[in-house]
């Protein structure tokens, strides 16, 4: 004990199984897989809920309209037979419904390395890294500070390195430092060579999408055929509710759409803001804000690859502030998942949270938030590691930490756990330990322990005494050592060079064109 | 702003809700209820799965047996038919079976203040305080003391404080400056009058016991045919694992069965130490321990009010350290909720940790272990506030931490937040509001604000800067505040004169007595 105590101390006070464990990488984390959700889900509403709640978002669609800020898509849905009164576009449930039902149930996302290929749908859960938080939290700086390509950089590191992760989305955190015209060409660039997952594009503009299918199709060394043949990358647009889309991210999804990338439309409707205030209308009106996008998609593109987002939460009304993880969250999570398969499409949700630095109340909202992305059935889990601060802040320790969460929602699906063969119920092993025995020593034991239990990254198991007497470090302290370590030892998935270098070209190339137009 | 900053401040960095809600009491809180968890269960064993564990547990009782140290108990069994081979009693699946079928599954508690009885069963899941840590731990003393009559009163109070707290379960914290002789005297005493929830008594011996159910009977005013028509308190008692049933524990469920009070057994099965490495074997084997116990007390008395409690874990397997709130423990206790179905009796699970501080390690465990009580339809989830370290520390900030938790864990349960009414649906409110304007002012939102949303009681939803000029004050010192406001204000409930007068009668001449033997 004394010697282990001495090299936990030397680790730097992190939990120290990986050097229990004598593995030589940062940590010792479970291997890549795409892990397969068995449970049933929690379903709050009957039949006839999901009925009322699918009828109130036609309502929404052919009574009221959304608004679209896109003369494109207005004049492509006018085609369709949609009913078109300035930007507002009014739509028929049969339309809807026929568009939707060309929508596949899953669909595959293929990065540069075919290996770390995942299917949305299926069952499948699937996690990814914070996006878009324009700051940075870390323990050794102990404030909020502007995000940097540094800081960016060292948070898709971690997307890389933790193999819970399985797809990047946006810019981990904002690079402030880097011109908004430029910003996508370098942390683009970040994101294809520091990872080989797959990666996300945001809506933002002609110039960024294309440039962003270029720069990914150039990093798998596809043709434009390959490229188009499935989806590499995906966008994730968000309505801008109550009942609008913008112009730059309906010109993006349709972009998009017409070469067969991956599509999520996530209305963020905060019930008592940009919502009604009841979980069912929130989640009726972000149906209707996601299903029209699908339509849309799914005209210009039949079979395109979409799925709808959940960001349904609620405000404290008594300060209008956001809230996360909270019991309504959980709820309306639930909700959007029986509608998201009423519709037979893929589901994204969230790991989200109201907490400002990584304690206790940024684990249990992030805990509500994952496990009711576990119970809705929700394929895709955006912001699913390192969120604080309502999106505001990223922060490394909090990653780790919720790495340790996905963790064990993985773990928690194998169903070797529950397995109740003969050699699992084990009555040999129970006569033969009997009253008197313990079962550590025995053979049923010794030929199962090393993989029969969850071994975790950073929590700390030790007892009180040991753990003081290894510095009395706390959960972010722990966390902030393996992000470190991980930093340290961290080595970029192999690349082809050749690949690289058309990369390298594009973005010197582009950057001289003067990259994207920053007037919106 | 700067006005709620001062306030807040003054306040010593606590949320500042109840501030802001203008409550007189130290938090604003829900009220007192009896959550019903409507949501189906999480079942991860198909119908053949639960038939093998049943299976197993069974072989278990007929081919090996279970030790009794209690002579008494052998005796009764013998009469019963069983086959003992010394203290080892082999029981046939028949008589188990038989026995089983005579227990209700659901049942009341009732304590002296009969709005606070509770009803174990009928789909209820309600929650205790920490019980039996032998030390405490606070942010003001900042390091593990062992715990006194004081420190066990105020967790006391905590638990009488909170309405999210049903019942109260042992010694919240072992107070080690009581003599062991005199404890139970002076701890019930003051739990009987510090509170009026339901109150528990340790089986260590008949004195104990006695003392416990007459020290009920007169907080309550009650004769003993009054006493005896249901039950007022409840013991709970562990088997030794593997495979044991010791002398006091037996005594003490013997005596509270033939007093008709309430009788929860709950196996200590961590799976690699005490019981077998594998999930499904470690259930079969606390199943078969507890079950004998019912089966014996359903002899006694048939209809005995009876619950199988599971405790199910892992250990580390590279250390030995027991683990808590794991994936495993998750799934076990889902396990153990579809048995308890299938045998028909009420289940206790619990909220639990390995974690030695109340930090973020502290709440993803305890989040887990919660939430698998929900998914698994537990009915009385011990433990549930306070305990920290594998239950070796009992702690008041790590207690109004997972009050919060608790409190989003019953207003999730609150069907309203699903309903689907016209009026939730809100179609008309969302035609108002259009695509231009927002949810906050108008009437549909203001008919509802006040009771819409969780209101938090720790949680601080603030944005980081607010928050930092606040004092950037985390989760555990937000706690830390908020449970010396609660002490400061705590009046203790009613008590009829009488019934205290008794209580103190009594407890002075049992101390005269002697107090119960400490010899064993």
């Amino acid at each position: 004990m004394a010697e282990e105590i001495v090299k936990r101390r030397r680790g730097g006070g992190r939990a120290g199984n990986a050097a229990r464990r004598g593995q030589s990488g940062a940590i010792e984390q479970m291997p890549w897989r795409l892990p397969v959700n068995t449970d049933r889900p929690t379903e709050p509403l009957n039949a006839d809920g999901v009925q009322r709640i699918h009828e109130g978002s036609m309502r929404i669609l052919e009574e009221i309209g959304i608004e679209f800020y896109n003369a494109e898509a207005r004049e492509i849905l006018k085609q369709a037979g949609c009913i078109v009164d300035g930007d507002n576009i009014r739509f028929g449930r049969d339309f809807i419904m026929e568009m939707i039902s060309k929508a596949p149930s899953s669909w595959t996302l293929t990065p540069r390395n075919a290996a770390r290929q995942i299917t949305l749908g299926d069952n499948h859960i699937l996690f990814g890294n914070v996006s878009s938080p324009p700051n940075y939290w870390d323990m050794a700086l102990g404030r909020k500070v502007t995000g940097t390509r540094e800081m960016c950089a060292n948070l898709l590191k971690l997307s890389q390195y933790f193999n819970c992760i399985h797809f990047v989305g946006g810019y981990p955190v904002e690079p402030q430092d880097i011109h908004a015209s430029i910003r996508h060409l370098d942390v683009l660039y970040d994101k294809l060579t520091l990872t080989d997952k797959v990666a996300h594009t945001y809506s933002l503009g002609a110039e960024r999408v294309e440039d962003a299918m270029e720069m990914v199709r150039l990093s798998g060394g596809w043709s434009e055929e390959e490229f188009e043949a499935s989806p590499k990358l995906y966008t994730n647009i968000n309505s801008t509710s109550p009942l609008k889309h913008d112009e730059p991210m309906m010109d993006g999804w349709m972009r998009m759409a017409r070469r067969n990338q991956g599509l999520v439309v996530t209305p963020f409707t905060l019930a008592g803001a940009m919502a009604p205030v009841t979980m069912s209308g929130a989640v009726a009106q972000s149906l209707a804000e996601g299903l029209c996008a699908v339509a849309l998609a799914q005209y210009i593109r039949p079979g395109a690859s979409c799925a709808i987002g959940t960001f349904t939460s609620n405000v404290d009304m008594k300060s209008g502030a956001p809230a996360f993880g909270t019991p309504e969250y959980m709820r309306a999570t639930q909700m959007t998942g029986q509608m998201a398969r009423f519709y037979g499409l893929p589901m994204r949700a969230s790991g989200v949270c109201a907490a400002n630095v990584p304690d206790g109340q940024a684990m249990w909202e992030t805990s509500n938030s994952l496990w009711s992305a576990v119970q809705s059935g929700a394929n895709m889990v955006y912001h699913a590691a390192g969120w604080l601060e309502g999106g505001l802040i990223a922060s490394p320790e909090k990653f780790v930490m919720d790495c340790e969460v996905i963790q064990m929602i993985q773990r928690y699906m194998e169903p070797e756990i529950c397995a109740t063969g003969e050699d699992e119920i084990a009555i040999d092993a129970i006569k033969d330990v009997g009253s008197e025995g313990h079962f550590f020593g025995i053979q049923h034991t010794q030929d199962r322990y090393a993989t029969a239990f969850y071994q975790p990254i950073a929590s700390d198991w030790r007892n009180y005494e040991a753990w003081e007497a290894a510095g009395s470090v706390w959960t972010p302290e722990r966390a902030h050592q393996i992000y470190r370590d991980i930093l340290a030892d961290f080595e970029a998935p192999a690349m082809d060079d050749a690949a690289r270098g058309a990369l390298m070209e594009f973005v010197a190339r582009r950057k001289e064109e003067g990259g994207a137009p920053t007037d919106f």
